[in-house]
């Protein structure tokens, strides 16, 4: 039976950490603050922004929650962006997504201002760290926090092979840039993969971002392998399950995220953290 | 015995089709211009700019060759790049590599205007590249360019399995970005992989640029592959020869690219359109 990476846990204990961070910089005059947007009223979004919200003030930051109608323009979204891009106690912009079909993303995300860019999606985050510039620049909250989760197991990266199943910006490719800056061979597939599960028995550390429920089971699973399982699918039954089958993957698997109560916890701890940092970060650029 | 990859007449081609679009654009009144900065008086480094110089020349552009003493500050290399930033009359800079060890590569590279970065190092290139966003960037013009010769020759990439030996920001990183968008699975690997030569074995595309003269031989890879050679090694003899070993790998491979004639001519030829085509959106941005 494989180790449990337990998310919620070190979540919890990483959640502490962001707290006395946020103290003390809030004892120094600057309170860190977070302005989360949300379009539409989608209801898992608004759980979702809801939740970062709460746990933003519960954690002592400045937490704003900006909520705009299903109808609003792209310009008048773009507008919001920038006037937080301007506030000075707002250290960390993120807007949810989906966002509606007449609002193109990619231009939203490219308007925040990639020193206040909490997700990591602005193409200079992501080009920092695909070209792995030194120095300090927001990452995505989900890869980051898998790095986390791993690091508390004493899982490394140099030298091991590693394959990411699914190629998305949130997950796939920056969890795939952080793995070759640790020096692991990265193998990045996806839904043109050709023999996609024999490549995935090749893997040490397999990472598995895709949507599709069980996607992956024990036989697929090279033993003794780590499986990060990313995915989070509603059943019919309505319980949570992943792209990996735990059932059968847990008992091949040398460590493994549970879900719930894998990544899914990083990624919210990590949303804090790199908040945090952010403000930290703005203090050192003397802004 | 494998096709050759031919870079030498792919590239002439490319120039003859450059040099029609630079002769519109300056019967338009917009001469495509180009500056090289160059810093100390490497011999290499002085042949690179000149080539570049003079065949900007000969496709027609406007083409600025600065050269700048070995003790130049980095501030003084920086303003060289803001003058050209906001000259009208400029619309691709480059500079040229290696850089003294007393100027940072990276803050240079950064200074320079994503829409006039011609090698697309800039981190706001690549993430786009990275983050598959649509719209027109400059991307480096070696991958750029091995992937104009794999077209030229037919040979696609989705669902092929690609294996990248070398993770630099110049060739390795952007080849498997341009390779992972068109739909391949691609492996980036680099001097920590484990079992090199097997993985190397695994691939349909198989791109080799490491700088180690005859890394792989014509057993370490897959019957029928195609194989392209990004080492330029000048041996004892004076002669160049490539990463890969050209005889053993020719009997084996599918298609190979010579080194020299393969890659080498395609940098530069990519180089001179990719400037064409920073005019060009320069344009179409209004500027």
């Amino acid at each position: 039976m494989a180790i449990i990476l337990d998310g919620k846990t070190t979540a919890a204990s990483l959640n502490d950490a962001t707290k006395i961070q946020a103290d003390k910089l809030t004892a120094q005059g600057i309170q860190p603050g977070i302005a989360v947007i949300l379009v539409g009223e989608d209801p898992a979004s608004q759980i979702y922004t809801r939740n970062k919200h709460r746990k933003a003030e519960k954690l002592g930051m400045k937490s704003v929650l900006i909520e705009l109608p299903e109808t609003v323009s792209q310009d008048e979204v773009i507008n919001e962006v920038e006037k937080l891009n301007q506030d000075q106690s707002i250290h960390a912009i993120l807007v949810q997504s989906p966002l509606p079909d007449h609002i193109d993303a990619t231009t939203v995300t490219n308007s925040i201002l990639p020193s206040k860019d909490v997700d990591g999606f602005n193409p200079t985050n992501l080009g920092k760290l695909y070209g792995r510039q030194p120095g300090n620049y927001p990452v995505a909250c989900t890869p980051k926090g898998i790095m986390t989760l791993l690091k508390q197991y004493d899982i490394t990266l140099a030298g091991k092979n590693v394959v990411v199943i699914g190629r998305s910006v949130l997950v796939g490719r920056p969890v795939a840039a952080l793995m070759i800056n640790q020096n692991a061979t990265v193998t990045l597939a996806g839904r043109f993969t050709q023999n996609l599960k024999a490549l995935a028995k090749t893997a040490d550390i397999l990472v598995v971002a895709t949507g599709t429920p069980a996607l992956i089971s024990g036989q697929d699973i090279k033993p003794g392998a780590t499986v990060i399982d990313v995915g989070i699918n509603r059943g019919a039954d309505g319980k949570l399950t992943g792209d990996v089958d735990f059932e059968t993957a847990s008992q091949v698997a040398g460590a493994i995220t549970p879900v719930p109560g894998g990544v899914g916890p990083m990624t919210i701890a990590t949303l804090m953290q790199q908040t945090v940092e952010l403000t930290q970060w703005s203090l050192n650029n003397g802004k």
